[in-house]
């Protein structure tokens, strides 16, 4: 079940309402990403502190470890990691490219090794819908072929039709009617094939409609036309949501071109890195420049962290690899995006919204794009060679 | 400030109230321990949830990471790191100890090179002094030498005497009244000794007694004698410290034999390696029998992990390498060490402590004596060999 209501419109930004069945998110919304069953560093406590409404789980992880047998039999990811709001997983079509050089796609599914054990797996459109019925998620999502910024116009072409292929098997194999499946367009960075794409996904008919293969190499100024393109397609009555997005310009501009819903492990994974979010951009908690900073972070922020402890304790806590820094960052990033959220749906509905997102990207300096462009590289490379811990793969 | 009101015994066990600056402590009390300004994985408001009345900090690391310049800036310890209950610091004594191979010793103090950047300092006792006076603990302790378990008898009387002499000096130092300066009893195994030791350091006089050089390597059974036999000869009206101890049989053992405070690393240690306290020993939640286990850790137990999160959940997250396993762990070991000293001064109060110690020690299989002391071992000299990591120092 999902049911989405617009409340207010202002140039291409919305603010509206999605009815799930673990209660309503008032959009637009940001998901903290529980990767492997939790948010990293912090707890469902902390989450509902700073106002998360949804959060994001991810079946292919899930169904290796510990695995779904594991989950339904304790009643579901819910009640499995204490978290009763609502939740939204994804497929695993990621992982089918992110882990590229685990994995072979035909047209029956994706073969892959596991990235834990080297185990052979096989999911398929049939299979990833009944896994995230077994994981009980309140959004899912069609399994999907995802191709990276550089592939060809014949690969994007390719995975494109089977994207569509696969979003009717998933339709066809969909059967709990408390979970609402959404659909995804692909179709890369070539707009004609975008427009094929929605026009097969809408025809199929979904309660809700992702835009993916985007945040996967190409340039912010692509990323941005793209989504602005695909969100003027799409029907107005349902939510709209933009897989991977996340650092706070994408979200501004995104939500400026008609987006509702976002995932990103961005804010979470910089926070563990010691990069907070402040108005004006990044800081750097390790900077020697805060060991006697007897002030918050964020002057001005609502966080926990912000409220109760000074940057240079932060400073401190980071220096000392005290565990206690990832959670108490983590709790201020998270806080900041979705805070972030919050302030564009009032400004919409207050009919603001123009200049409410010239006033942030006034004061915002984003990442240098060619450090980010290469960072994000390294990233998917790392993710492909299956090179990293465990513990960076959020 | 400081005072000491026994307010019940049993047999050789006590209960009573230690009124500190910052609030009161009912004791037998055990202190987390902070060392570098946070109990591991854990923060003020979980402290304050499983019922922490006074918790432990380290000066000598905290003199090296921020700098005492630093924390003093911020108000001192309290401020820092926001927690506004009791707080007992230590002087670097035991540093001069386990950090043996980067220090030596003469009568005027320990020079040591930092394990952090390999700087040269001095601690002395007027400076040990005047270091905690800048953190603004509630208790602070004198310098010490502290001998290993086999160490001679000769190597034992030097730093007795030499302790004496320290303590006389940090005597003289001490100034500040809203803190109270406790004694170290030393003396090694050495019956004779110790009660030397005891004789000495209480002819100074201080308001409480603090006995050192205990869980250095010694057997249970010794430690138990000495522990006993120094009890024996301290005033009754003050409060009796044995530092650095903390296995819940150790913590029953000792109250029976009249110690009224204790810190320890042991619980939150074991924790974050997956090491958890239940009525009968210890359960590894790494172990795959826990993989379905669908109730908490301990069914009985008040914490907020146990009330909120199954075996099976915490077992995932120390698979996954989750940060959050290390927290629920943390607090779940914690509060089962709280509640211990909870119920061994209701047992006191209510004259029933005997049948108490023997219902828990006849559930309770504590670990292997030959493995713990191979364990204690090969801490001591990770420690003195400088070759840990920082998280392990906890």
């Amino acid at each position: 079940m999902s049911a989405f209501t617009l409340c207010a419109e202002d140039g291409n930004a919305r603010a509206g309402n999605l009815l799930t069945s673990h209660g309503e998110v008032p959009t637009p919304a940001f998901m903290p990403v529980a990767t492997q069953g939790s948010v990293k560093a912090v707890d469902s406590k902390d989450l509902q502190g700073i106002g998360t409404k949804i959060i994001l789980g991810n079946a292919y992880h899930l169904y290796l470890r510990p695995g779904l047998g594991v989950i339904s039999g304790m009643g579901g990811l819910h009640s499995f990691m204490g978290w009763d709001g609502p939740i939204l997983t994804d497929s695993g079509g990621f992982q089918g490219f992110s882990l590229e050089r685990l994995r072979s796609i035909n047209e029956d599914g994706i073969r892959f090794k596991s990235h834990i054990d080297g185990s052979l797996h096989e999911l398929t459109p049939e299979s990833a819908i009944l896994h995230q019925e077994g994981l009980g998620a309140d959004i899912i999502m069609p399994l999907d072929v995802c191709v990276s910024a550089s592939g060809t116009r014949d690969e994007v072409e390719t995975a494109l039709a089977r994207t569509t292929r696969w979003a009717a098997r998933c339709l066809q194999a969909h059967v709990c009617e408390d979970q609402a499946l959404f659909g995804i367009v692909q179709g890369g960075l070539d707009l004609t094939l975008r427009k094929r794409a929605v026009l097969e996904i809408t025809t199929l008919g979904f309660p809700g409609y992702a835009i993916g293969g985007l945040s996967v190499g190409e340039s912010k100024a692509e990323m941005y036309e793209t989504t602005g393109f695909v969100a003027g397609l799409l029907p107005q009555e349902v939510p709209r949501y933009l897989m991977g997005v996340g650092s706070p310009e994408d979200l501004v501009e995104s939500v400026s071109r008609g987006i509702d819903m976002f995932d990103c492990v961005l804010p979470t994974r910089l926070a563990r890195n010691g990069q907070l979010f402040i108005p004006t951009g990044r800081i750097n908690l390790l900077s020697g420049s805060l060991k006697l900073a007897d002030r918050p972070v964020q002057s001005d922020c609502d966080c926990y962290t912000c409220e109760s402890f000074s940057s240079a304790y932060l400073h401190h806590l980071f220096k000392a690899k005290e565990l206690l820094a990832y959670r108490l960052a983590t709790i201020h990033n998270l806080r900041f995006v979705l805070r972030l959220m919050e302030e564009m749906r009032a400004a919409v509905a207050a009919s603001v919204f123009q200049s409410y997102k010239e006033d942030f990207l006034g004061r915002w300096k984003p990442a240098n794009e060619i450090v980010r462009r290469e960072q994000k590289k390294k990233w998917i490379e790392a993710q492909m060679n299956n090179n990293r811990s465990d513990n960076s793969t959020n």
